[in-house]
């Protein structure tokens, strides 16, 4: 067994799902290569220690830089505010280091194709958090139609919805600035992810976007709270996306239905140890929706647990990404989803604001 | 008790449904006018006896023309093919006599106009059949909408979906030609009404429409399998609408769910007796959506049971929707949904065919 | 087409849901045999004259036995409080009138033997109103176990759960005495009633019969709340039935499970139009209850809609009755459930309630 | 921070669970104790090396006598089938150290005293792992309880339900015989843990337990299949317990359903994000069950994320109780469930399968 030294640029909500999965991944999966909790960094050297001691890694360091630069870290994860991926995940790529980042991919298009050649010229292992798709369901849902399980696909309709902003008296906050920050930059790219990775790629893109609470007790706020994206795939399917941070009463509404000439499939992850599939070839009478529990016979849940039904969480996403991580460290072939993929999601949010803007179909641009 | 001569042409599925609901409708609701089953008209004097024996009437006409012009029918019931609606209602009209008219109102705008106008100009009766917002569920939730039980609302998404031609292997029928035949024309009057209920005018829309089969056995099909319609209601509340007849899975996909600042509201007419509703106001560990069932103390319900949770089922909604045009006619006060209502179904229609054929917003169009 | 002419004694709760299936039935199933509303009898001559222009029956009789003794009325149904069943029964019998009475039969074990005794002594047409088990999903459930289709069954489970006096503080009412007004009485039944016919006879029971709000305002409760009832049936199968009328948040809780060494079906009338069933052929991956809901494909939902998942409510469990008492009296051979399967629910209340008082397994007496 | 040396016997299902468990437990609970993985025993040498190097232990032991021994191992976490638990826990306690032990206890009823007996001489903190009490759903579903959230208790249903041996094909394997490894001493467990946990105390039991599949290829089986409980609480409320291993479709049927005078609780592990409560103090139109999908609000969500309805799994229920037992060890005071609490259960189990025998009401006797 080899050991590679971990080091985690971000202490909070996410660098904790980070800490926690690295901890428990090599005893879940039973890795070749695992991981060493080298070090931390965070906004101050305060935090790092803090974040050292609540996480049990070795060492804290003073920024992120030093964590970068220092020999015992083998391998960066970024889960830090958007604004600040490019610069880290540049620096590490210059030292040759594999980097995980949390979605999305920077804060514009330009910082997710900057990094996205960076990683590239580096030739490193990289890949971006897009932890929903990693639950057992939705990788099954994905071999489903990759087998073509429902036939001719005729229909995707995708969401991701929240309502942690639908009460217009909670105060202005850091999400209430900066796209990157909006439900468009922040909640968007986990349906637009989920139908590149179920469909394929998206060849046009007609979009709403609208602030519906403009004021909030102290502040205006500048970025958007729902959008709306109708969507045509390069396989000639029509969709709809759909990402709110104002959907009273939805708390994890990554949810999406697809129809095919023979099935179709639904998931919502507020339920996300079932996959509902009706299949034509039952016969007539006992066509239904089948509610599947996942289960050892689904991809990466018998790591978990033997029985089926006994269900997978939040965060054994985290652990499934680290898992991948380490095998795309390990073995030097890419695992999904690379920057690349990070930068075929900017591609679409990119697209969706200008259509926005312009109230017309638009294509999206990929380099 | 008073009795009206009822006739009805058409004696398909829609004209068997109103048949059954004018059968029972008085002994469900202890009406004041009661029904007589006088009449029934169809495609050839054959099929109308055979109509006429199998659903009670007391004669069948030898075609509508007779029916319209028998003094003893007082009130007249359109259940055939669209493009015959405006005809039948016009000469109904023109006799001084009420109408219901099922849905949608005629062939085209221009029909709808037209049927409008002669309503509004005889100054009778005059109901179009959109039977699913009849259900005790769907009033309700236009109830709790009217009182402002979610708050300020936010977004509204509708869809009406079925599965009758997801397999491309169906021949080609009637319903595969003819604009008002096409998914466009049957079945997205259905959430666009629901949205006009629940949300008020519509102001302008932006719709895709696609024939997704384009070929099937013996024919060429020349109108859609589904559409989209992003829409801004005239409230300021963004929207999506969706119909589809090749949602393979869905057999009465009439749905909806809406968001408000301080609770939300869900509905499937697949389990047509249930209301979901999220209430911002309970404590927050105790939030989550409740499953109401619908009961006495909803709309309707208590004329078919005392016990709530027994639930109604489709013929029932034909039975709603023939009290309250028994109601109009007796009180002479306008129900709701009346031909004006339907009317503003069709420019909402029109707006979309427009949109998907420019790629744009296009306003809904109100005479 | 020929004309029965129909009495109805009562004309509360059911006497009302008979007289609308009676106005309807004939439309809806084109029965070769057609009632006429006749006559109806109540508590007294006023009330009679109040339901006769309600429903629209032709005449009011002054009571139950001048309906039963009048010419006119050919067929007798028994909507009354259970105490008077027997004698209303026995009468209508004796004049050789075919019956159809509400369950359970009559409001004793000896009411029951009797009033089955009279109905095969005349050897008319007789039937018990077990409403629920004619949902098309429970007639589909029976079906796919006369078949086979979930193998060899394990376990059976039934439940007939409302609410109606959760509440201790709900006045005395009726309800509140005579074993046959209670629990065990008036709602036990129905899951009896539904094992038998899943399951076939019952052999033996243990059960447990108890009141547990013993005083309320204005009277002391003398009958029972709720009711578990172990059994094993003549198959060998083991199996749990519960009863209740103080089930908080439970309605119309009909439901069942039954497991098989090769599937395994659930229902619950609170969503009457789904059936649940599982099917351990599927592929592993694939394994899930099926959410099927019932269509033109299941039995006699095809009268009352031509589309899958439009629905069928209360009421039309009680028209499904009315054609199925119709075509009883037309074709002279017995339709399930007759009085000897109301009878067979009687015997199990009886042996619950021997079992309950000796705390001991007891078996069915079967006459 | 203080870390201490934790030895688990046996590196099966359950004993890779809480290696899991311990490795992830500091990282997400930020516990002030915190393990060391020191060593890992099983059935051989061989066996241990292989789980040490695959779950990261820093030592194998040659068999649990030189684990319990080791003085670098200061708490033992039993992980082995249930005819060894008491030999290892004795001697654990008999060393001073702090054991926690999965459920059930031991294999019997003398087994389980004489653990509990030995676990209180020693002072020591001890556990019984009921994990499917420790999500955040069951947590809220006691505490809503205790607060008398639904007033006065009026019926309990459990049940423990999965579908491993529902086919008479599988062959006979070591859970086919031994009284400890049917479904009474496996299954029935949970479910009665969860109606003490819920419910407090049970008295008296009508049991009946039975082997539906009595032969399989390679044996025949001796031991329970299912089994059903009806129950008496201390508080006088009646209920009902079942668990079948045998009951095909379920996979994780771990559920409940508790009726009140004022509300009610549903709960099914198949989908343990979500806990169902109704509340009578909801306005009439209102009520119905509300889903509550657990989040922060709840006990023990917000170590593992800190949005609401992101979900937790099955290995987070074990990383629960190494927090609890860390926490026990640390504070000196106990942890429910404790030896004692398991003991109870063994007590319901041993009046259960008395009662079966007596087919008479059984008391449970506690020591």
């Amino acid at each position: 067994m080899t050991r590679i030294g971990i080091g985690i640029v971000g202490g909070g909500y996410m660098g904790k799902a980070h800490a926690v999965a690295m901890s428990a991944v090599g005893a879940v999966f039973d890795t070749a290569l695992r991981p060493r909790l080298e070090m931390v960094a965070a906004s101050s050297p305060e935090s790092a220690e803090r974040y050292r001691a609540a996480f049990g890694f070795a060492r804290a360091a003073p920024d992120w830089r030093a964590l970068v630069d220092d020999p015992a870290v083998e391998a960066v994860i970024i889960a830090t505010p958007q604004a600040t991926h490019r610069e880290i995940a540049e620096a590490a790529f210059a030292r040759g280091k594999p980097v995980f980042c949390e979605k999305p991919l920077g804060d514009s298009l330009a910082a997710a194709r900057a990094m996205t050649a960076a990683a590239e010229a580096a030739g490193v292992a990289n890949m971006v958090g897009f932890n929903y798709s990693r639950t057992p369901a939705t990788q099954f849902a994905r071999k489903l139609l990759a087998e073509g399980a429902i036939g001719q696909v005729t229909w995707f309709r995708g969401e991701h919805t929240e309502d942690f902003l639908a009460d217009p008296s909670i105060p202005f906050n850091w999400r209430c600035a900066g796209r990157a920050n909006g439900n468009l930059g922040d909640l968007a790219p986990h349906p637009i992810n989920a139908a590149l990775a179920l469909m394929g790629p998206i060849e046009s893109v007609l979009a709403e976007v609208e602030t519906v609470h403009r004021t909030r007790p102290g502040g205006t706020v500048t970025n958007d709270d729902h959008a709306q994206i109708m969507c045509r795939f390069a396989n000639g399917v029509k969709g709809h996306i759909y990402a709110s941070r104002i959907a009273t009463g939805r708390k994890m509404g990554y949810a999406y239905e697809i129809h095919g000439t023979r099935g179709a499939i639904r998931f919502d992850q507020e339920d996300q140890n079932a996959l509902w599939l009706y299949r034509t070839d039952d016969p007539e009478p006992e066509r239904g929706f089948r509610k599947i529990l996942t289960g050892p016979a689904h991809p990466d849940y018998a790591a978990f647990c033997q029985g089926p039904g006994h269900g997978t969480g939040y965060q054994d996403q985290i652990i499934i990404e680290a898992k991948d991580f380490l095998t795309a460290i390990e073995t030097g072939a890419p695992v999904w989803p690379t920057f690349r993929d990070g930068l075929a999601v900017a591609e679409v949010v990119e697209a969706a604001l200008a259509s926005a803007r312009d109230g017309a179909w638009t294509r999206v641009t990929q380099v």
